[in-house]
């Protein structure tokens, strides 16, 4: 397909996908011209994840292009990609001090993750916050918490789709990061809920 | 209690306490001579309520003070109180278009939420973005989410003591806003602790 028809199936306007074309997002078509290049649909799937990254993930340009080389470098091990995705994507926190207590919880719930995965700085940072204001939170609702987050977790997984490492990066950067709201919103909404039930009896 | 011993047991500055309390945040105390004033217990749980709503939710000093308002006339219906919360907290969302499916799905699910309740727009605008990268939320996961989203409520809710309105209140407001960060830190780490079990399979 030509780049007019490439914009047309993803929604992606042509001077942007020039702009990825031109940053190494998306690799080159088969040139049949001077000035036009045949593309198939394995640009499809690379521009929709490129889109992905930027528009939904927030990432610049530059981190979108290395989280699109650790895909290209680390094909069979979709696992890894889908690590280098994550750690790419916001929030972006300083790495100011060892995730410990993080590290701890997550090996006695017995979760296999990378010792410098971001998200156990995530999960530090926020068990610090809830101290800092004297609301620490205990092992017990950390657990209970976990238990579901768990179960949230293999909902997602069960959805990602295992036809190509492109498609599936693609599914958990927008998973990640746009159904993130949902379940806060659907939290709230639910506490309401819950409340109703229990609160108003007293 | 003088007011330097209600900042020591609160842990917030002297500056804060005469600024909250000059704008209405915080009750005054029982004057004790031409500059001097006795605070008590009640002193102290306001106070710890007006700097979660305002350095944890991030109101600001005005929205705390309705919040407030509306706990001081809500006696008696700490669920109308604890929806004031929710409503004031962070992220304010326009009102621009009606949350129809969101209300739609809460009722199909059976849960008992205001019509206006602020989170219905989050969730709205939360399912528009899926559907504007062309990744619609499907109601069946949807429906997944809701039931877990339903018994972490129920871990929130069961931990609201009871002991006092304003208590109760701080415990909603620091719940819902510092537990946020938590939950999603666990989700992410749960993908990637799946994602190992699961993906590296093939």
């Amino acid at each position: 397909m030509r780049i007019s028809e490439l914009s047309r199936v993803t929604g992606v306007p042509v001077a942007t996908v020039k702009y990825y074309l031109r940053e190494g997002l998306v690799p080159s078509g088969r040139a049949t011209g001077a000035t036009q290049a045949q593309y198939d649909e394995s640009h499809v799937a690379r521009l929709r994840l490129a889109r992905a990254l930027v528009q939904v993930g927030g990432l610049s340009v530059a981190s979108a292009r290395d989280v699109l080389a650790s895909l290209d470098a680390g094909k069979g091990s979709l696992h890894r990609v889908l690590g280098a995705a994550h750690s790419a994507l916001p929030p972006q926190l300083a790495d100011d001090h060892d995730p410990t207590r993080a590290r701890e919880l997550a090996t006695a719930w017995g979760w296999r993750v990378h010792p410098d995965a971001a998200a156990l700085r995530q999960l530090e940072h926020a068990l610090q916050a809830l101290a800092d204001v004297g609301a620490p939170a205990s092992d017990e609702r950390l657990a209970r918490y976990a238990d579901l987050a768990h179960r949230i977790a293999e909902v997602d997984v069960a959805g990602v789709p295992t036809t190509s490492t492109e498609e599936a990066a693609t599914t958990v950067v927008v998973g990640t990061v746009l159904w993130e709201p949902v379940l806060l919103a659907l939290r709230r909404l639910a506490q309401e809920a819950v409340s109703a039930e229990v609160l108003d009896d007293y």
